[in-house]
C-alpha cells in the first residue's frame, strides 16, 4: 500500500525522524540517461530552510542512488534511492508524544495501528515527499524523450488568487507564485498570519505539456481519476480539479464543449483529458491545499486515554505548504504520466508488429 | 485496466449498444446475506427513462446473478452479473459513426484504439455505470453489518446551489435534489436548458455515516485520494472536494483544525478523514459534474479524416447527468469503503490473533 | 484473486453448476481479428463427453462473446465470455452434500469459507477451466501474430512413459497421445483402472515455439515462475518442470550448462529459459496430474460434524484428467506469453521512440 | 515487477556489485516484535563463505532497518532494510564484459534491455536472495505467532538422494542435509564435482508446520501454485512438487487421495494442500536446483556481437548452490503463507464481526 503506479512503480519508506527515507523506482525502461545533477536539483527546490516563507528546519536532502543505474544509464532494474536523515531533533516532538494534534493523522494513526511513530509526524510527515520529487525527477527525464514536460505554479495563497500566469516567474519565486502582481500580497499573508502563529492554505496549477492524445486507461484507470488519486494523496490537499472543474459544472454544454478543428481543439475547458484519455492538449489540474495543521497557538485536544488537554505545538513549519507542495504536484504529474506512456504501449496490435516485428 | 479495487475488486465490461453489460465482483466475505430485491432497487434508482429531467431511453436493466450466490448467500466466489441490453436502436448514432463529438470520448478512444464501437459511446456509455450500481449495492450490504451507510443528493444545478440539506427530501426528490426550497429552480434550469437543445452541469454531495475510525490505507491507497479517484472516475465528474475542500484553503489552520474532544471531533472540516484515514466521522465527498455533452444544437468538428463538418446529434441523452450520477457515486463510495474495511483487517497483529489464535 | 495476468489479465467466474460461467479479459490489444471459430474449437477439444477415456457428462460448452468486439474485431475494451450450464443433473450430487470427498477442495473450502456450493465442486471444479481455454484461444491468436505457436502432449498415463514426441500424432489422438507406440497401452491402463472405479495420473508436455528473446521479467515475475503458477494452478497438477527439470539437478553444470553459437543454442536442457527471460529457444514445461480424486470404490472420510462416514460417489468423472488438462495447459501457456509479451513492451527506451515517434 | 506478494509486499532492489541491495517489506501488521539477531542469523545461514562447499567470497551480510520499526515493534509502515556490498571486487568479472556465460541470464538480459550491469550477474546475481532472506525472517517472527514454522533440509545432491529426514541433523549440517547417512557421500560429490572445476546439482525439501486449514485463494492465488511461483523464482531451480509430486502420477486414485478421519488426515500425499488452500496438515514442496552454471571448464559461446569465443571463467562461486537455496526457500515459503495468511482474513463475514464488533 506504500506503492504508487502500476508500470511505473514507485514505492517509498521511512519516517521523518527515522535513519532515512526513500524510494524503489521499478519499470524505468532501460537506457535512459540518468542525470543526478537534475534529481538533486528537484530536491533542492523541494527542500525547506531556504526563506521565511517555509520551515526552518534545515535538511541537506542528498539523494543518493543504490542501484539500477550502471555508468550512467537505466538497466531495467529498480532503481533505489536513499536520503539519510541528518537535522532530526527529536526533542522538538517529545510533548506531543501523548497528545493528538489538530488537524494531523495522527489521532488516524493511533486508531488504525495501535502504535504510532510520534517523532514530526512519522510516516505521515510531508518530508515522505522527497521521495516522491526524486523519483519523480528520473519521470521527468524519461517524459522529456517524448517531448512532454511538467510545470507548476501557486495560483492562490490565503484566498488572494492570481489574476494572470506568468510561467517564468514562478519558476523563480521564492512562492512559485504564477502572478508577479499578486505574489507581494500573497507573500505579506503568509508573514501576517505566521506573525499571529497561524497558517495559511493555497491552491496549485499543475500543467503537462506535449502529452500525445491517447494516453489514459479506461474505465478505472482514467488519467483524470489517478491524477486526482495522486494530487489528492499529498498531504493537505482537500480539493482537485480538472481543466474547469468545478466551474465546468455552472456552464451550459454548448459554452463547456470544446470545439473540434482541423488543427486541434479551439479551447481548452477539458484540461486536456476527455473519457479518461488525454486529447493533445495541455492537460491542467489544480490542487488545494489547506492550511498547515501545525500551528503556535494553544489548541483544545485530547490525550491518548482521551482525557481533555491543550496542545502547545514548538517546533518548526511551513506556515503555507502550497508552496513547496507545487513540487511535489510535478513529481506526482510525471509519475502517472510516465506510468501511463507505458501502461499504452500495446494498447494496438500494430504497437506488437512494431516492436516484434 | 477494467477493475477497481484491491480487495473487493470489480471488474466490468460491456458497450452501451453491445449484447450485454455486466460486472464480476470479487472478494466479497463468504457468509453476506444477498439481497437480489435491493440490488434491482439501486439499479431501478438510477435507471433512465422515468422523468423529463433524464434520457427518454428506455432500459429495463433487469440484473441476473451468474455466479459466486448459493442459496441466497454470498459463497466467496466472484459474484458475476450480468444486464441484456434491450432497447438499443442502434440506428440513431449512425449519423456520428465518422464525426467526433464535442465533450466526447469518442476522439480520445478512437486516438487510442485506432478503432472504437461508435454506437451510442460504446465502452465510454454512461450505461456502463448500472454495473457499478449493482455492484455498489453489494457493497452497501456488506457495509451495513458494520453499521455504515452511505446516501448522496444534488446540492447543485446550473450554479443554483442547495441551501439547506433535507436528506429524506432527497431520497424521494425526481431530481435528488438535497434542498426542497430551490429544487422547483433548479428543475426549471434544467427544463429551459433542454427546451434550448442545451445542458446544465450540477454537483453532488455523497456521505457516509458510521465508518470507523482506521479505514484507508497510507500512503499510496489513502482513503481520500482513493474517493477521489473513484468519483473522477464516473463520467462527467470534473472536481472533487473532501469536507470543506476548496473553501479549506481560504481558512487559517487555526479555523480549519478540527478540534478534539472526549466525545468526538467538534467540527468537521475535514470531511471525516485525516492522513488518509477515516477519523470517525462522517465522510464527505462533494463532486461536481459538468453539462452533459451531447447536446441537440450544431456543433463544430471534425471527421476522422481529419476534415472540418458540422455535427447535428439525435438520440436521447440526459439534460443533466448530475442526477442519475449521484446514485453512481454511492455506489462508487460503498465499493471504496467495502475494499478499506478488508484491507484494514490485518493492519494490526492482534487482528490475527483474534481470527487465528 | 480470481484474476490471472498483469497486462492481459482474465478474470474468471462460475460454478459446475450454476446458471454459467465465463470469463472477462482485459489488455486484449485493439485490431486484433477475433475468429470466434477457431475459440470455439478450442473449447470442443477440452469438451467432454467425446470417448470413453473422458466424463460422459454431456456439456455443450457454446461460448458466446458478450462484449470488446465490434465488427469482428477487439476494441482494446474487455472481452466478456459466457458459457451457460445445461446439463446440470444437479441430483447426481445430492448425496455428498454433507460429507468431504477425499482429494478434493470440499474439505479446505468449507474450512475457508464455512459454506460451499457443493454441486459438482461447486467452484472448485475442473469445468471452470473452460473460461481459460475461451481466454487462451484468445491469447493464442494474439500471439500467432508474432510468430508464436503453444502445443501440448500427453507424454505419460499411469506411468507408462512416451519413447518419443509426435506432434501430429497428438493433435488428432484421443488421448493427446505424443508417442503412437505407447498410445495403445496408456489406453488400457486407463479402461482399466476404470473398469475398477479407480482412476489414473498422468503428464503432459506444453511447448510455446517461435518465442522471441526477451520475454519474462525479472525478478518476481519470471517467464519460468508464471509459467509454474500457471500450471501448479490447474487442478490435479501436483508438479511442475522446466525443461530437464528434476533431471538437470543430476547433472553436473559442465553437461547441464547449453553451449552457445552463433547460430543459437546447441542444446535446450534449459527449456527455452534463462534468468526468468526467454532465450530465443523452444519454450518447454511438464506438468504431472494426480489421479482423479473421484473415484467410485467406497472411501473412509468424515462428514461435515466432524463424524466418520463412508463415502460412495456417483456421478460421471474422467478417469484421467490429465487428457483434457493438456488442452488447458495450452490456455494458461498462451496467455502468461501473451501477458509477458504486453508486459515487455517499454522494458527499452527504443520501444517508447518507436511507438511515440 | 520486482515485488512479491499481494498483502504483504515484499519490493527487492540491487545488483550483486553495486553499492547496496535490499528491501522494502510492506503489509506487516502493527505491533510485531522484531527481533533483529534473528533476522541477522537468518542472513547469517545464507552467507557464503563459511566452508569448502560454498563460494569463498566473503560477505559479511550485515542487514541494516531503515524504517518501519519503532522502539522494537513493527508500526504497520513499510520497512526497509538495507545490506552494503563491502567486499566488491570487480575485476574478477571484466573478462567477461563482452562475453555471454552458459547458463547464466547474461545473455537473456542483454536480449531484453540491451544494455546489463555485466559484474557478477548484476541483478540476476543469486547475491540477491539476501534480501528475501531478510524479508523472510521477518515473515517467520509474525507466523510464529501463529504457531506456524518453516524449515527445510538438502535431500538430494548429484543424484545422492536421502534415504531418512533427520530435521534436527539439517540445521546444523553444513550441507542443510536431511540425511547423515548419506551427507558424507553427498559432501564428496561436490568436492569431487569441484576438483574437477564442476558443479553439481541438488534438490530441497521446504515444510511449513502448525498452518491452519483455509489458506490460500482459488482460484488464481491458490497456495500450491504461489509457491511453485515462489521456488520457481529462486535462482537454478528447474523443477517444484507439491506433496509427492511426480510420483502422485503414476498412483491410482485409491492410493492417493488421503483418507480423512475424524483426527484428521490419515496420509499426506497431497503436501497439505486441496484445491488451492491448506488442509491443516503440514506443507511439504520440494524444489530442484540444477548444478551451478559458472564452472571453470573452458566453455563454448559467443561475445555480444554474436562472434564465437572461449569462456574461461575465474571468481568465487558455490560449486553446489542447493545448499544456500535451502535457506531461501524458507525464506519464501515464510512469506508465501503470511501473504496467506493475511488475505485470509475477511473471506468470512465473520471475520468482520470480530475485528469490527
Amino acid at each position: 500500500m506504500n506503492t504508487f503506479g502500476r508500470q511505473l512503480r514507485m514505492t517509498t519508506f521511512g519516517e521523518s525522524h527515522g535513519k532515512a527515507l526513500g524510494c524503489v523506482l521499478d519499470g524505468v525502461p532501460a537506457g535512459l540517461a540518468i542525470d543526478e545533477a537534475f534529481i538533486q536539483s528537484e530536491l533542492d527546490r523541494r527542500r525547506p530552510g531556504t526563506s521565511a516563507l517555509t520551515t526552518a528546519r534545515k535538511e541537506a536532502d542528498r539523494v543518493e542512488i543504490l542501484s539500477g543505474v550502471f555508468e550512467g544509464y537505466s538497466t531495467g532494474t529498480p532503481i533505489a534511492m536513499v536520503i539519510f536523515n541528518a537535522d532530526q531533533k527529536s526533542r522538538d516532538y517529545t510533548n506531543i508524544k501523548d497528545l493528538f494534534r489538530p488537524g494531523h493523522a495522527d489521532y488516524t494513526y493511533h486508531q488504525k495501528y495501535g502504535i504510532r511513530d510520534y517523532r514530526g509526524g512519522g510516516r505521515s510527515s510531508a518530508r515522505e515527499t522527497a521521495a516522491r520529487v526524486a523519483a519523480g525527477a528520473i519521470a521527468q527525464l524519461m517524459l522529456r524523450t517524448m517531448g512532454i514536460t511538467v510545470r507548476s505554479g501557486v495560483t492562490e495563497i490565503d484566498g488572494i488568487e492570481a489574476t494572470m500566469y506568468d510561467w517564468e516567474y514562478a519558476r523563480t519565486s521564492p512562492l512559485l507564485a504564477l502572478d508577479p502582481t499578486q505574489a507581494p500580497a500573497q507573500e505579506a499573508a503568509i508573514l501576517a498570519a505566521k506573525a499571529e502563529h497561524d497558517s495559511v492554505g493555497g491552491a496549485v496549477l499543475t500543467e503537462a505539456l506535449g502529452v500525445p492524445a491517447g494516453l489514459g486507461e479506461p474505465l478505472y484507470y482514467k488519467l483524470d481519476a489517478v491524477l486526482a488519486d495522486a494530487m489528492m494523496g499529498i498531504n493537505a490537499v482537500k480539493a482537485v480539479e480538472i481543466g474547469d472543474g468545478a466551474a465546468a459544472a455552472r456552464l451550459h454544454g454548448s459554452a463547456n464543449n470544446d470545439p473540434l478543428t482541423s488543427e486541434g481543439f479551439e479551447t481548452n475547458h477539458s484540461g486536456g483529458i476527455l473519457g479518461g484519455i488525454s486529447n493533445g492538449d495541455t492537460i491542467r489540474i489544480k490542487s488545494y491545499f489547506k492550511p498547515t495543521p501545525s500551528i503556535f497557538q494553544p489548541q483544545q485536544t485530547i490525550d491518548t486515554d482521551g482525557h481533555p488537554a491543550t496542545l502547545e505545538l514548538k517546533g518548526r513549519h511551513d506556515p503555507c505548504v502550497a508552496i513547496r507542495g507545487a513540487v511535489v504536484t510535478e513529481a506526482m504529474m510525471a509519475l502517472v504520466l510516465g506510468d501511463m506512456a507505458l501502461l499504452n504501449l500495446g494498447r494496438r496490435m500494430e504497437h506488437l508488429t512494431k516492436i516484434y516485428g
